[in-house]
């Protein structure tokens, strides 16, 4: 590629729109373009990586027995009121409608289409299992779009869908992917941790994530990880094992005045108590009314948890007026005893914490001693908080809690017969029974994959791309192309690399040496040459490898063998 | 890629939906499932098809310098406002809101995008020529969705774009893509033909058509091509080089009593005058209001001409009423003389006719020896006719003109400042001067060409695919896969096609022979390998071909070079 007949428009600034370091260095490096909010133009180095990236992934879904299909952006309404999620998915489904009024989506995901495809044509547990897959553009009605490429409004994803006969031959086909999404990543040069997650609005059984550990701000995920045992998990579903109540005589419950007092910390300071004998008591609006949740005052309400838990698609901390109407008291004085009329959830240490304080309902007082079961009655008592790093693993009992960041590059679910069931998806068993699917559903985001990459790898100067995944191989740098030498050793290298199966990127433009050396550490292409007058006069040529900056110099002869040596040590 | 992994769903029956060979043969093969009116998902076979022929037309874009980047499907509606089209597209635009209630576009075309993309980033002459083309999934709500793929609602295209600084440059550019489509579609084995052709919806200054040509009813679009020299154009522009009118004295005009006779050839034969004497005179109703359009009895209007020439982007016969308003007659007596209220267009060879017959808007009359000029006087003249085959050339003036029938793949458009004037992209030219781009845009239909592909290559068994454009290469067809020596011949035969590059697909049902071979000839791979009883004996294996359906052997350690020298041949 030459840099003339490409468009690789390069800025010095520091785009303002831009929070993360890995979207702002894509915009500065000439990678992509902002349309609209979360809506991207991907530009020519980095269409040539996202074509690399999708490339791995087909590859490695090929090798495990997986089909590629391309089905549909434009999804009919009536197939997914028929899963029910016309109405849970909320305003993040685009929908339309055609000419003739006909309701549209754009698909998102698509469970409902593959299972309406194969729920015709697959009939018989001869032709099980099966894995088909797409790599496509998708759309998602982000409330906030932000962070580039990662919540975007419009993006490319690989999703894979299979259907098996039995769990056991499901449980195969989950494995394979799983060692596909390894094999993956890796060959994109990302180590990948994958995690248990939480289903969302995909439903099914059981999920896991793959989270590229990243220490910047682009790490948006929240996981956990056991100093002892292999337990990984996200944040969303998180547990620990919870340390013994401490052993204390039940005392008699007690009102008491705290004019002013509210949040956790300052109750506990005011009555110079441990934070830990707090209990908040947050109110919360769900689409089937109010709930009230109980947690120690050391904790946090884990959202998702909560959701789950009563099954609610939306939810939001109750407004001022909602929580002065159920507590009959002021905000901030909300406690369990004597609150009526809505759901009282326990998280799980709350419900065997003796003796602990919490608001009584009544402006400006809390009450003391309070014990579940002999003051109030909870409605469910279980784990509705967030983990913190340092508590011991629920799993192996033994080992500590570890926190990391990272971003969510992968993802798969157990979806059971959840979809084959709403959309009557059978096929005939060995013994001619009707049965169900089970299914599993499978998604990499491709544009996510490649921002994740740029969060990771990159320095004060710019981009330092996984080989593999470059957008180019090689970046020659002739220092001034009016030099007629420089420009025809330039162009005598650039035919030998493209000869040789490895893409060069010539940049050819009249500029002053310091601005292409800048642009060139900018976007990041694993090997630079530089073609100077004082190399050239001793026939040699600089190489300059962008990750570590060493250079060394090889004679012009050998540009191509010295490269292919360089390249095996990156 | 094996059968049982795959998801081939071949049809015995021909399926009622689809008019055409090829849809009905792509519904039969397996190759594409219908998901709603004019959508289709495609399957295994068919995916890795549209690979490769998206794979070449990148090839060969690459080739001449072209450079791939990926623009969104959402557009935001402002930029279609700023360039007018917003209007102008009409109802196969895709219209919808986002959850905040802004206007977006799913992209048909992407003149827009483009433009809006270097207005900011392109600066200078230096950096011109730029061509940037990406490959993607289209829109365009159709009133008819039909024929498969060919009349779409959502479809993938190849859609480049051009910016230049000069006429003069631009003519390079444009060539370049005239050489890149002819190449990529002879690679994908497609012969085309280049016509000149209307501009349509693109506006600009003029545009080529490439043309599949097709004896079946695929062809839907009509092109004429001349005899003597490369004139070739289609029939929305297609012009000939009239006869000189007949060389008569101008006779004094007079009403006639034609009762209950109406059609041109009705009248002429109740007259008993030549059908040429005739002028049937059309009412239209278009945005800016009705227009009359007067063509010889034996000739057609060209709506498309018309439409151009009125500038309107709707245009319908009018009706009934509307007639009998205008005219102040029934239906079927309408006549130029005397008309008025609206436009009158006179093709070209009705201004010259002499004598000619017309209604006389009046109910069961017409005029003898109208003469234009005396008459009445036309608005305009025109010519707003369908060309026909027989005709002379209008370029050369010798040779005759030659109707045929083709499917369109592709086409290229001169849009000169259109889209740069409208959305005020400009550079500095050498002098400093700011001045709009000169643009280019250039479509492949990707989905389209390799339908044409059906419809173009196939017989009485199914799909003949071009070896370049074959879903895979060979077809491996154990005859009975139960027997353990042919199984382990076939999986041998698999691994070794697939260590030497050469794409297998294998066979392993537990099929009846019968069955397999015709799915073998219905899905169309080049070449089919037989696993027999009585081969493996000999230690054989059978060839076919599938385009000739000649057989040969070979015996089974020469598979694969065997293989390649009959691949030569195809």
């Amino acid at each position: 590629m030459r840099w003339s007949e490409a468009f690789i428009p390069t800025l010095r600034e520091v785009p303002a729109e831009a929070e993360l370091i890995s979207h702002q260095l894509l915009l500065r490096a000439g990678m992509i373009r902002k349309l609209a909010a979360g809506i991207y133009i991907y530009l020519p180095l980095f269409q040539r990586t996202l074509l690399k990236v999708a490339q791995i992934v087909r590859e490695e879904m090929n090798r495990q027995g997986a089909v590629e299909i391309t089905m549909p952006v434009l999804h009919p309404a009536e197939i997914w009121q028929e899963t029910g999620r016309w109405d849970t998915v909320g305003k993040e489904l685009i929908r339309l409608k055609d000419r003739h009024g006909r309701d549209l989506v754009l698909g998102p995901t698509h469970e409902e289409i593959i299972t309406f495809l194969v729920r015709g044509e697959l009939r018989s547990y001869r032709q099980l299992p099966i894995n088909l897959y797409q790599i496509q553009v998708k759309f998602r009605d982000e409330i906030r779009p932000r962070f580039g490429l990662l919540r975007g409004r419009e993006f490319t994803m690989k999703d894979a869908y299979t259907f098996d006969a039995t769990e056991e031959s499901f449980k195969k086909s989950y494995q394979k992917m799983i060692d596909a999404y390894f094999a993956a990543f890796n060959r994109c040069g990302l180590e990948t941790v994958k995690v248990e997650s939480d289903t969302g609005a995909m439903g099914g059984k059981s999920a896991h994530e793959f989270i590229v550990l990243v220490d910047t701000e682009g790490g948006e995920s929240l996981i956990f990880t056991c100093s002892n045992c292999d337990y990984a998990v996200h944040s969303d579903r998180a547990s620990f094992k919870e340390a013994a109540p401490p052993s204390e005589k039940v005392l008699p419950y007690e009102k008491v005045h705290t004019p002013n007092v509210m949040a956790a910390e300052e109750v506990a300071r005011f009555l110079k108590l441990p934070v830990q004998k707090l209990v908040k008591t947050m109110i919360y609006k769900t689409d089937n009314g109010f709930v009230a949740a109980l947690v120690r005052g050391d904790r946090e309400v884990n959202l998702v948890k909560l959701k789950n838990l009563v099954g609610s698609i939306e939810m939001d901390m109750a407004g001022t007026e909602d929580v002065q109407r159920i507590t009959q008291a002021p905000k901030g004085f909300a406690g369990p005893v004597g609150l009526a009329g809505l759901e009282i959830i326990a998280d799980t240490e709350v419900a065997v914490l003796p003796n602990f304080v919490s608001g009584a309902n009544e402006g400006d007082y809390h009450i003391k001693n309070i014990n579940t079961g002999r003051d109030f009655k909870p409605s469910r008592v279980a784990d509705i908080k967030v983990a913190v790093e340092g508590e011991v693993c629920a799993s192996c009992g033994k080992g500590k809690l570890k926190a990391s960041r990272g971003i969510e590059v992968g993802n798969t679910f157990s979806l059971g017969t959840k979809y084959s069931v709403s959309l009557k998806a059978t096929f005939l068993d060995e013994k001619g029974g009707e049965r169900p699917f089970i299914m599993g559903s499978y998604g990499i985001g491709i544009t996510r994959t490649a921002q994740a990459a740029v969060e990771k790898f990159h320095d004060a100067d710019g981009i330092i791309w996984p080989k593999t995944i470059a957008p180019l191989d090689v970046h020659i740098v002739p220092v001034k192309m009016e030099d007629a030498q420089q420009a025809e050793v330039a162009e005598r290298l650039y035919r030998a690399f493209n000869e040789a199966g490895i893409e060069p990127l010539l940049d050819d433009r009249k500029e002053r040496a310091g601005v292409k050396f800048k642009d060139a550490d900018l976007i990041g292409i694993p090997v630079q040459i530089v073609i100077g007058d004082r190399g050239l006069k001793e026939g040699k040529l600089e190489f300059k490898v962008r990750k570590t900056k060493e250079s060394s110099t090889a004679p012009i002869g050998e540009a191509v063998p010295y490269f292919k040596k360089l390249w095996e040590t990156i």
